[in-house]
């Protein structure tokens, strides 16, 4: 594979940086973090302005992400003050023989080295230049290179802008947080399979994804490839939660499947219920709502493409019957709901892929088993909604099960829409959500990705008294 | 792929031990695990002389394994009866607007599902049906599958029926511990394949492992193969640890490289040292104490073949000198030592693969930045052993800096052989030496990899009372 000079060039000085930003205290990386926050905020309306002339997600929406990307920044500082990533456990010697007898360990946690960054076409502030793994990698010692999303490179280049000049304030490489600006497969492809890349985040599409980590593992030296890969994000309601005000509910739900144009990871693209009189008059209500919000345009041409063909297909399925009334004629045009019955749903598996965009998939089953086995067919999701399951009972324990089977979140209020940043938080999923469902891409265990245990045995002291800070 | 009816069974009975199992709790799996250490230790005469009649690894090796592995079983019920495995994080609600508003979340790891298990030709006790590997799934909540493996398929065929004994009278599933009792690689690529598998753990040769793994991420839902493939575990001798007592750093070295004849994934493959007529002492008196052990029969007739060709090629080899004298004649036959200069050793990439078996090849560097180039050459180590490091000076950080970065453990004192069983363990390392590098498989983390977090939001009480019990 040849390498585009651009490509060569960020890596090489992310692997000049890295060793002495391994060697770095919690102290400098968090003064890093924290400045490039401040450097974010300082710049907020043009940057806002920028995001919302490439991506129109709107200024509120905007603002608010950027706040939360400025969060994300000023938390993993905080984490690397603490030293708390080094999660250094002591086992002290004890004598006599093996099994019980031992040497002197400690564990620490090293950094991997270069991160490659793919930025999501999504979240402009959140998963891009300085978004979450940019901050998790930064705060466990890692440079990160990123490569700019199309859909907002304008955005990736003054956010890139920014950081440079935090970087020269403070006198550190520019290699710490480089950024490829180059509109083509092949610059990812070739940015993965860099031997000075040793871990790479992506958030995207099924295809780009699997591509990109089928290049990590043909690497001479396989390397992790921690990817996002979609997400149906099922929302199960039970009978009770019907009982309550379904008008409300209809709205809550509308808001969430439409917000930025259904373009979230967690946007609810399934909703399914036991047949009732109450369900079908739930996904009436729904189908109303939607019809009543206009959508803005979606972030890209190639998005909005994907959507209108996954809507055609439901429309021309001969199982879904159409809800929504709305035509879709330019931009993201409208929402969709469509109705299907759950034997229908079983039986086609075309039906339980992700429709990017403010699409949503109502699914009635006649019986508990059959509702849950529309969850367990789902397969892999960032997240599952139940609503209604208060009680306990066998039936809520039976959901419960099914749920956490499937999902890296499962929520008992509110929608899936909005992934608080917390240490308990859980961003990933089995697959296809995550390619790697042990590990979260949002939340304060995002750093674990990229930081690797090392047993020292009998160290002496001019180590243990740095440890965790590396030599 | 067709499957063999004996690996679509157990994986079968293994799916349908696996939702009961995650709902056990810590004592329920604590019984298991230290009823099976008891089970082993009660046939303790008749386990040791059919492993050594298997192996040809002797009773006092044999039985220090099987105490091990009975320490291991212990010490994983001890941790599943402490519930620490669920990894519980919780942040409880924060009113007002996100990012710093939030829903409560609590975070709990739950059981991945059946672990296929491939034991390890070289600990029939402690990397087979009751090893590491088994302990750590089943105190995670995981059923195995274990793939017994040919070079002591009857030692195995006893341990199942000794578990399936525990499992009996606990009244426990059998599907808990499944075994295959079939020699082709076919049924290993089989079980990785079966969709009811969820994790693979295996130790064993890199081709083998490879071939594994591929076949784990060629799975419409591809699994996390947690695999251990090789290391010739460098050890570096600096000046300082030349002063010392040479005649008892040559006895040391030789019985760490020739332990087990040479069959142990620490086994010291290569000795660096910067020349000096010290240097060279050590390693004329390192072959000729060498020469003087007499070896015991190899695993296998493969394993065996192996090796004498691997030190067939070296001592063909033009730039390596054989300091050892005797010939390999049958089984094991002698140890080799071998020497060769940095620059040779830097010029040809196949000095840098294991030799499964007794051999050393012993390089020695002109520079201190020769060294250096020859140690980061080596790659993906399970360990590296720095004597003489104890100073701290700058010469010391840059060696320990390149150590820490091509290895899971970095000794400062003793040989790398022997693995105490501890929380700070980590048996794992850059690519090659593991294919997860961020997992351990000896060590009480080694449950980590069968346990995926899930974050609930808005738990209900009834959820809230059981965690981490999955309902």
């Amino acid at each position: 594979m040849t390498l585009h000079p651009d490509v060569d060039t960020a890596v090489a000085l992310a692997c000049d940086a890295a060793d002495a930003w391994a060697g770095s205290d919690g102290l400098r990386r968090a003064a890093l973090l924290d400045r490039l926050a401040e450097a974010l905020e300082n710049d907020r309306p043009a940057l806002v302005a920028l995001a919302d002339s490439e991506t129109h997600l709107g200024a509120a929406r905007l603002n608010g992400e950027l706040d939360r990307t400025c969060f994300q920044l000023r938390g993993f500082a905080s984490l690397a003050r603490d030293g708390g990533f080094y999660g250094r456990i002591d086992d002290p010697a004890v004598a006599g023989p093996p099994p019980a007898g031992r040497p002197d360990l400690t564990r620490v946690r090293v950094p991997l080295g270069p991160v490659a960054m793919f930025s999501a076409s999504n979240f402009p502030f959140a998963f891009s230049v300085l978004g979450g793994d940019t901050a998790s990698a930064l705060a466990a010692g890692c440079p990160v290179v990123v490569k700019g999303h199309p859909a907002h490179i304008g955005l990736s280049r003054r956010v890139h802008q920014l950081a440079q000049g935090v970087l020269r304030s403070l006198e550190l490489p520019e290699g710490l947080i480089g950024h490829i600006d180059l509109d083509t497969h092949a610059a990812g492809l070739e940015l993965v399979a860099h031997p000075g890349i040793q871990a790479v985040a992506f958030t995207g599409s099924l295809a780009g994804g699997q591509a990109l980590g089928r290049q990590a593992q043909a690497r001479s030296q396989p390397i992790p490839f921690y990817g996002e890969l979609g997400s149906v994000n099922p929302v199960v309601v039970l009978p009770e939660a019907l009982e309550a005000d379904r008008g409300s509910l209809a709205k809550t739900l509308a808001a969430s499947i439409t917000q930025g144009s259904g373009q979230f990871c967690t946007s609810p693209g399934l909703l399914m219920m036991l047949d009732s009189l109450d369900a079908r008059a739930l996904v009436g209500q729904l189908a109303v709502e939607i019809d009543q919000i206009g959508l803005h345009r979606m972030l890209s041409e190639r998005i909005h493409q994907g959507y209108v063909q996954g809507v055609a297909a439901l429309k021309r399925h001969p199982e879904v019957r159409t809800l929504t009334s709305a035509a879709s004629t330019e931009g993201a045009g409208n929402g969709f709901v469509g109705l299907v019955s759950a034997a229908a749903f079983l039986a086609d598996q075309a039906l339980r892929h992700e429709v990017f965009g403010a699409a949503c998939v109502c699914v009635l089953a006649t019986s508990l088993d059959e509702l849950c086995a529309v969850l367990a067919a789902v397969g892999g999701s960032l997240t599952t909604t139940l609503l209604g399951a208060d009680g306990g009972g066998e039936r809520d324990r039976r959901v419960f099960r099914i749920a956490q089977k499937i999902s890296g979140r499962v929520l008992f209020q509110g929608m899936p829409t909005g992934v608080a940043v917390t240490h308990a938080q859980h961003h990933g999923g089995p697959w296809p959500a995550s390619t790697q469902p042990l590990f979260t891409s949002v939340g304060f265990t995002a750093s674990d990705r990229f930081l690797r245990p090392v047993a020292l045995q009998d160290a002496p002291l001019w180590l243990m008294e740095r440890c965790g800070v590396p030599v």
